[in-house]
Formats: structure tokens, C-alpha cells, sequence
């Protein structure tokens, strides 16, 4: 039996009780709410993980890129959102190929994005399913009203070879209601236009615990993060620290002033990713520990308001700022339980660009 | 022939004359004021350009982590000095494998990591090369006084398998005059000891072009950044935006709104690395747009000051305000001479987590 803390670092770790904690409240949550769960890969990047999603009830996965897509489809994963507008005629012919061998639909924002779809799918028989991309909020992609969304809808109804799937948004974190009003007002203009709406997919960790209110409007729900939890959900109200599943182990290499620790994990193990909050992670074995500063290869710790103090050589595990770009850094995962390590694995869509 | 505007997006782009002009201006500018110039790898993560670092008159390569140090070593490589405190049995087991096949020499900053390495490296007719670690005002690893370096090399000295290198120190960017002074200050601490100290090695690319000046003090330099060149490093008066040689190539996938933009390279291309600047990069092809958020697959712009603006499909650049962890985002970059792609080159010390 190997203790995490004999594991090399820094290095990945993965509570598998409490990843299996996670995933199972939120399918429960689904349930009870009667809205379909669609869990995205991105977080923790593993067929592994996907297919235990679908196991306990998810109706498939999301992606954000084709090269997770391919990942997914390659390890028997059937049933993919990618929530990615495609542009380009390279990336839909990747996206042709996996129209072939699995079900995969996608979104667009634009008429530029649906004619290049409508070029490159054009077979009545097998249409791509692509839902149109709504910007409830989040100031990012999509559609900028309801009645844009039902314009562009009609575009993806024309093309022979595309089927219209609904409406698709990420809704800013905490403005979940927000959302929901836009998504109520596109289903109005909708039904005014007689046209129906297949599905309506939402989605987003931060505001999980409201997937009830989501299910008034939206019938699927897509979270990432929900698996491994981060300080940043901690911070936004989704989970304890005691829910979080992802830690980085590092070693304190450096103790150069009683209230300042270096370790081996600095930006290239826990991101830049600040969220919104204050400083780098939070410190599981010193909680009163600051994460003061990151630099590529080490993290800068400010003790001055702990009680006791880690020693050189000493293991301490971070709760990341973010979870999901973590597990884009490292090539392996070491997943545990009861703080004995269960098995090391290859992160399969770590590095998937494009 | 392939013009980088072909290539699938995101893609890191390195303009290969541009990075050979800087890898040559900064052995000139080495070379006039008599200090030895000693690249740090972790820019390119490529035997590549270690090789040509090498060819051009550098004395051997900075690394790290281990694991560069093992590629580097793979690839050629001769001279590694390896500037991290390297704690743990496991460690440095892997530094004496390295040191039997190549000359590597590392650093310490406290008696637990010398006693260590002490344990591990104990022949006196092939020892470890040791350098104490500075905290010349950078406030992260280092000893904080000249006595306190003196009272480790005197330890380092008395192990009878290390041999006691010099200084390392990696100073505070744009405070090369302070660290200047701790190492003077050092060098009479040592000379009234009547300790040789046979190197001192200095770097930071944010105040290279006052090598002359760190050459009063310093033997060598350890720059890392300046081969490709980045935002920080025109904000910090190191380099013009034309001296950049590492870009990222990405696609406008959404023009949500007549002043936003929205590309396929987010922070899993660009990092949120914001090293003291706004925004999170600068547009090659539209230097009046801001690059104002990043989400893991998409970066926003704001276009509200561009005369001209993208359109969904156009292809652009990003210099990104930190080249270092982007280097670590992708498993390849594409190495381009007047536009033109000249080879697809995996980072052969990408993800090198330890």
C-alpha cells in the first residue's frame, strides 16, 4: 500500500469517495429536479470518470474541443455535446468523422458558423444536431436575443443536412435566474413562431444546487466542475472544503523566514487562475496558510498566521483555485482512497488544443 | 509551402529569426561584458534551441526540474545546473543518476537540503557541485544574509562528496542593483573568510541589457525569457513588440456584438499569467483590441477601439504577456520563417512536473 504522501511531487491527487460523493448528489439533484444531466469532461479530462458519469445516470457528456471529443468517442463514450462553435473547414471535417461513428451535436452563434456546418453536413438521412449558442448573461458567445436565437434557428432548419437541437447557454455564475428569464422569453418567441424547441441545455457548478429552478426552463444541465469541487466553488457557496476531490501534494522545499514556506508547486501545477478571489489555493494541512504567490515552479506560502509550521520535506496538500485547469498540467492522476493511492492514470484528453 | 494562417488554431507560433536575433544580441551583449551566459531552458523546453544556445557561446543550460534536466541530458545536453532545492530521497537518487552521465550542479539553501545531498553524493574524487541560493530581494527561496550563504557553503565545504560552487541568486526584476549590492556585500563576507568563491550566477531577462553591470559582481547570467520575448518584457523595456518571436495563433470563432470578439485561445493557451499588466495579451494584427477575459477555451476581446475589426474565421496572433507556461500548453509549437512553417516540433520538456 502506498501513502499518497510517499508520491512524488507535485502530483495530482484524486479522493475517489469523494469524486463518487460529488457525481451522485448531482445526479440525485437531477432527478429529483426531472432535468437531464450532461457532465463536461473538462474537469477531470478521463474516460474513466465520463463513463461512471453515464453510469449513474448522466444521458452523456460535454466537450469543449474535438480533440476531447475524439478521446471520449475513442473510449466507447456514445452521446457528446461539443459547446464549441466550429469554424473552419479542418475542425468540420474532424467533427464529420466523429458525426460517423458517434452521436455528436454542436452549437453556433452565428450564420458564418451554420453556413460552414450546412457546407460540410449535407445529408438529410444523418443530420448534425446543433443547438443555437444564447448569451443569458455571461458576455461571452451566443446570440444576443431571443428573437436572434429564432432567426438563426430557421437558418439551421434550412439546411438539409443540419436539425435544429434548441438553445444552449453557460449562464454567469450566480445569475442562474437571469438565465432563466432569458431562456423563458426565447421560449415564448418560440412558440409565437410555432417552432419547437427540442432541448434547452444550461448549465454551470456554481449554481448546481439550483438545478430545480434551472429544470423550470432548461431540460439538461451541463456541469464540469461539480466532480472535483475547488476553493473557487467553495468560495461561490457549491461545497465545503471537506467536498473537494482534487488536491495537489507538493513539498515544502524552502523555509528561508519563520513566516515564509516555498514549495514545488507553483503555476505550472495550480494555474494563475485567481476567480475572482485572493491568493493561490487553500493549504489542507494549514488552513491558516496563505498561498501569497505563485511563480512557474514555486509557490510562495505566508505562515505568519499558523499556529504550527510545516518543516522542509514536509507534504502538504493544495485545494486549487480552479480544479480544471489543474488537471490540464499534468500527464497523470493519482487517484486514492483512504489516502492510499489506488492507481495512477494518464490524464487522455490533457492537451487537447484543438 | 504552409503559411501559418493554415494552421489549425490554437497554435503557438516561434518566429525563428526573431528568436535566433535575440538568442545572438544577448550572447553579444554576454560576450562585451565578460560574463558567461547560461540560458534557462524552461522558455522553450527544446534541445533545439539549448543546442544552438550552445553553439552561440553559452557555457551550458540552466534547468528546473528534474525531468528537464533528464531531457536535456538525452538530447546532448553537457552542462546542466539545476536551480531548484532538490528535497527527498527519490530526488536525488535521480540527481546522482544525471550527475554519472553529465556535469550537473545544483543549489541549496538551508542544512536539511545540504544534508541531504550530503547523505546522496559522497565520492570526493566526483562531487556535486553545489551553489547556495540567494534571496537577493526576490523574497521566494534563497538564504537571507552573506553570513547565512557563508554558514551553508562552510557546510556544503565540510561534506566531502559536494563541492561548494558559488552564489546563485534570481533577483527581483528591475531591482538588479540591490541584488548587486547582497552579492558584493557577499563577496567580502566570503574573501575575509578566505573562501573562494568560484562563480556567482545571476539572471532575469527583465534587466539583461545591464549584463555589464551584474558583470561586476557576477560570473554568469541566467536568462530564460529572452529567447521568444513577451508583453512582460516590452512593459519591462527588455524588448519591442517586433522582437517577439512566440506568438499564438488563434481564430475568431463569434462576434457576439459589434465591439466583442471572441477567439478560441483562452487561458489553456494564453495562461492567466497577468504578471502585473491588463488584459492578457497583445493582437498582433489589431493592436487597439484588448484581450479583457479568458475562460478555459475562449479569450474576449474588446474591439471598441479598433478601426478595423476581425471577422468571424480571421486568424490571429496573440503575444501573450508570459511565453514561459505557455510553452508548457501545448505539445507542439510550429516553427515559422517569413510566415512560412519551416517544422511541427514536439516540447520535448513540456509537463515536466518533477
Amino acid at each position: 500500500m502506498t501513502h499518497f504522501s510517499e508520491l512524488d511531487t507535485p502530483a495530482v491527487l484524486i479522493d475517489l469517495d469523494r469524486a463518487e460523493a460529488n457525481l451522485k448528489k448531482a445526479q440525485d439533484a437531477a432527478d429529483r429536479a426531472g432535468i437531464a444531466l450532461r457532465p463536461h469532461i473538462k474537469t477531470h479530462k478521463l474516460p474513466f470518470f465520463a463513463k461512471r458519469q453515464v453510469e449513474l445516470g448522466a444521458v452523456g457528456v460535454t466537450v469543449q474541443k474535438l480533440g476531447e471529443a475524439e478521446v471520449m468517442a475513442d473510449a466507447g463514450l456514445t452521446d457528446l455535446l461539443l459547446t464549441f462553435n466550429i469554424i473552419g473547414a479542418a475542425k468540420r471535417s474532424r467533427l464529420k468523422a466523429l458525426h460517423n461513428r458517434v452521436t455528436i451535436r454542436t452549437v453556433a452563434d452565428s450564420a458564418e458558423c451554420v453556413a460552414g456546418l450546412a457546407e460540410t453536413f449535407t445529408d438529410p438521412a444523418h443530420p448534425l444536431g446543433v443547438f443555437v449558442e444564447c448569451d443569458t448573461g455571461m458576455g461571452r458567445c451566443g446570440v444576443q436575443s431571443p428573437n436572434a436565437a429564432l432567426d438563426l434557428a430557421q437558418q439551421i432548419i434550412a439546411a438539409p443536412g443540419l436539425a435544429f437541437a434548441g438553445l444552449m447557454t453557460y449562464p454567469a455564475a450566480g445569475k442562474y435566474q437571469a438565465a432563466a428569464q432569458w431562456l423563458a422569453d426565447a421560449r415564448t418567441v418560440f412558440s409565437t413562431a410555432r417552432i419547437d424547441l427540442p432541448a434547452i441545455t444550461t448549465g454551470g457548478t456554481p449554481d448546481i444546487w439550483h438545478m430545480d429552478e434551472a429544470a423550470r426552463v432548461a431540460t439538461e444541465y451541463r456541469p464540469g466542475t461539480y466532480i472535483y469541487m475547488d476553493r473557487s466553488q467553495v468560495a461561490a457557496g457549491a461545497a465545503g472544503f471537506d467536498d473537494c476531490a482534487l488536491t495537489v501534494l507538493a513539498t515544502v522545499v524552502s523555509r528561508p523566514t519563520p513566516d515564509r514556506a516555498i514549495i514545488d508547486a507553483g503555476s505550472k501545477a495550480l494555474t494563475s487562475d485567481l476567480l475572482g478571489l485572493t491568493g493561490h489555493g487553500h493549504v489542507v494541512e494549514y488552513p491558516e496558510a496563505k498561498v501569497v504567490g505563485l511563480s512557474e515552479e514555486h509557490g510562495t506560502l505566508d505562515l505568519s498566521a499558523c499556529t504550527s509550521k510545516p518543516a522542509i520535506g514536509d507534504v502538504i496538500r493544495i485545494i486549487p483555485n480552479h480544479c480544471c485547469p489543474v488537471t490540464n498540467l499534468f500527464d497523470q492522476v493519482h487517484l486514492i482512497r483512504d489516502q492510499a493511492l489506488v492507481e495512477t492514470m494518464d490524464v487522455a484528453a490533457r492537451g487537447k488544443v484543438n
